[in-house]
């Protein structure tokens, strides 16, 4: 099974930032697309979603901040920070790695001190097993809510980062444009909170 | 049953800054010491504990804080910040101004997100119905692990902040020095968060 | 301050049942009208809120079950199982004693192991605070889902317990039948178990 | 890569019983020795480990459950139960499908209500990214406590299982006997249940 660096390993992984690229000396944990296909019928894959919020002095939560995404049809969707835990990657790192991917290095996320999630969510292929859909895999994803403290510059593949009150993101027209079922994760996850 | 302002309201609770002080306006949260013994012995009292901690970029806890105290026989103790929520005030609140309380204003403590406990710990007056041990009153206390990042001047009835490992804190020699049973309670409190 | 113990203590704690009776040698934890009127005036009171559930073989909430009841008004609400917990009473017995009141002998519920709730809840008196209103007192609410095994026969002043899906009990008008913004709060319990 | 069925999956997933053999349609979430050799080289493998014990009627934990195992070096171990997530199969399935394997089809276990893990444990192949070792592979495990009501009757490659109260199993001496620096996560896993 050949590796072919010059595929990209993840559609969610788009190697923008230099040291995003897999280094010299190979890392196992890049996999070729011809891998990761492999892998993906497989196995689940570990995930870490992220819900960035902005807290005030006492901690509550004054907004949060959904990535806006246009598909290749043209149809505007939200997303949560999201991507895959690669091997010898602990979660704390994939998450800030993701964190900083989607939302620029001068955001200054503050990761969580508990490992232990807001919520778990499981993608299926198939719908009917959970409500939540990944068409192209199974994937097992620890959601974080994490405050981030500076400014936030998304990527291009992101339009922009929206903040908006909790009550805003609750509203059922936000909840319904997140894609994969995302709505109801992001509802749970903001429910963690408080909100 | 009269109201004494002359009276302290709580041997947690000494004021200290003018701002702890009862205002003018009296709020009926303020107890006279009567009141406040009268309540002992007839209601579980909300309190709040937080421990302390250190965190680095990806959110690891790397230290611990434990406050110091002599009790009044002379014996060295260790201790978590603690103190009682008020008529009124929110838990978040109630954890801001004991931390600053007990930490001095440059604490600067990032209070969690969500208001859900790492720990529920409830205090009886006698031995035998839980681990945790409290004279002077029935206590249902909500346990939190707080990073702070800046720097901590502990009032003065806190001989010393003491900044350890998480695996010092761990230690059975400084678990035994915490009173009331506040020894599990750490532990519990640091397991929360990986330790 | 006379204890009367012909006063009801509170009426969320109708003594129904004998067991429920204040007992001979007098407990202090038991408050006439009187003394519960100045505490609630004077103190954040414990409570706890429980959310009875069905859950199958491996865990998932299948029903959420609702308190049916009328106001004085004749306005029909839906409420949670919830109440005081008493002086040198543990949260867990205190849920145990309220289900069991709510829901009857036969329900059988399995308090969960962990003392920490899926969420707090804060109420205050009066509007702006929090998002939860009790018009009585500023209480401290912890919130468990707690799966139940045995039929439930409610109290008379509950007309009936209803068996709704978790879909059928997350919808925006069964949501706004709670009372005091427990809509949002019965959202976020849900939420904590996947809902 | 040919796919070989007469080589066991997984040595934690010995087909003991026959429910637990391929089907004869085959499942693409088997894998032969050669793959699960190769994804556990590349990818991040998703984990159970649940900590079985006996709960009283009002949820306290009473008596924690350890398997006993000795190694081919003739050493005994404390083991908890624990397996890999199968590609398609949920967390809670896979969980109840691991306590049956271990405890037998009597054990009777009650799986949370909540997905969330009362820990997250991740475990690399070497020392000093984590507290946790496996030799195998990176793996990320969802650590749960769960009730068991019937009786237990673990499977040849155990020795037993051993009940005993909390407080033994926090004994440092039992700790020790865990592998893989589970007496960590069996601490960290008790302390979320109060002990």
């Amino acid at each position: 099974m050949a590796i072919d660096t010059a595929e990209l390993p993840d559609p969610d992984d788009l190697p923008q930032d230099p040291e995003d690229l897999p280094p010299a000396n190979l890392n196992p944990g890049w996999l070729s697309e011809d891998e990761l296909a492999f892998v993906r019928g497989r196995l689940p894959i570990v995930y870490v979603e992220a819900v960035p919020v902005r807290v005030d002095g006492q901690g509550r939560v004054t907004e949060v901040g959904l990535l806006l995404r246009s598909t290749p049809e043209g149809v505007m969707t939200r997303a949560l920070v999201s991507g895959r835990v690669r091997y010898g990657e602990t979660v704390r790192d994939a998450l800030f790695r993701h964190l900083e991917n989607d939302l620029g290095p001068m955001a200054f996320p503050l990761i969580p001190a508990s490992p232990v999630p807001a919520q778990v969510a499981e993608f299926f292929p198939l719908p009917g097993v959970s409500t939540y859909i990944d068409e192209r895999q199974h994937a097992v994803a620890l959601v974080y809510v994490v405050p981030v403290t500076g400014s936030c510059s998304p990527r291009q593949d992101a339009l922009e980062m929206t903040w908006m009150t909790p009550d805003e993101a609750l509203a059922a027209g936000t909840l319904a444009e997140l894609v994969g079922g995302r709505g109801r994760l992001l509802r749970q996850a903001l429910a963690s909170v408080g909100c």
